[in-house]
């Protein structure tokens, strides 16, 4: 019979539903969360509900904000004339922490997908053409991942934005620096040779 | 420059102080997070919080409980001659896991180490001792980590305890069950070795 204490075991039950988050880390968790002073808890348990309360969409890229605009929207040195896709909110801040982009940035909020019912509509794909044809934008440049349905929502999107006039890029695909060609699967290599480059 | 938004920034450095939760882990619970619907968020904060609350030390074994005297020590179909010492609250669920055990357990809270001024009033050495006399105790089966502070605890527990007439065990230290001699340690071998059994 294992050892049953309701709460640890709710705790546990939560924390297992968090991503990369197993039975045995829940409880060695639970354990820790069990030593740490009241102050320290209270802080946590608090982060969560406020972080869920304070952050909300941006109303113009569908990123992530406090304010009803973010503050890259809002950041009148940034060149206003791109826009970055991607799929995910959290994709903006990768691509920011890399500080080789200063555009703007519209999330999808998912990838087309003809098997899940996901078509244009329940991604952000409306809202994008409507900013498009509203703002003066000069290149697009599409940061999806590199999977089926990122590849597919990419030709979408190319397909629509192409008649508008807009210059449109992607993301390049190729070995990752500091990679081994050892390592990469054939598809990134034969990626990387069809999109070499001239040094 | 990264992206930068407080009560998600916060929720992050609260989750990398939890054991096993590193900066990249963090972020990515806390962008699932924010997907998740609001009854979902107050059921893991709340969870938090009120396991702190409810859950205390046994009066009796200093192991987890709700209740002032923990489900072991109030289970009269125990074995109650026997106990068995533990470092840690959480280890009583381990051993629980094993099935193998049926009698009372004695959380110690850490163990001796003169380097960081534990002595055993500092750990519940003075409460085993007192629970000893007091009852009709025929077995204390130490089950400490087998490191260097497990094993001067071990020793320190064995000296104090046998002058009262008490059969003192210890678990079995040798290979892993499933374990493989190549990849086993010499001090556990040589261990293996002078604790080996007829068959």
């Amino acid at each position: 019979m294992a050892l049953y204490i309701k709460s640890i075991e709710n705790l546990i039950n939560e924390f297992k539903k968090l991503p990369g988050i197993g039975p045995k880390s829940a409880r060695r968790i639970a354990y820790f969360l069990l030593k740490l002073p009241d102050d320290d808890i209270l802080k946590l348990s608090r982060s969560i509900v406020e972080m869920k309360e304070k952050v909300k969409f941006c109303s113009q890229c569908y990123g992530l904000s406090e304010e009803d605009v973010c503050y890259i929207c809002r950041d009148e040195s940034r060149d206003r004339k791109k826009i970055c896709i991607v799929e995910e909110a959290g994709d903006v801040a990768i691509i920011e922490k890399t500080g080789e982009y200063r555009g703007l940035y519209h999330v999808l909020g998912g990838l087309l997908s003809p098997i899940e019912n996901i078509g244009p509509s329940e991604i952000r794909i409306p809202m994008l053409l409507s900013r498009v044809k509203k703002n003066d934008v000069d290149e697009i440049i599409i940061a999806l991942n590199p999977t089926v349905e990122g590849e597919s929502t990419t030709v979408y999107l190319k397909k629509i934005l192409q008649p508008l006039g807009i210059k449109i890029t992607r993301l390049a695909s190729g070995l990752p620096v500091g990679g081994n060609l050892e390592y990469a699967d054939e598809i990134t290599i034969g990626r990387a040779i069809s999109e070499r480059r001239e040094i």
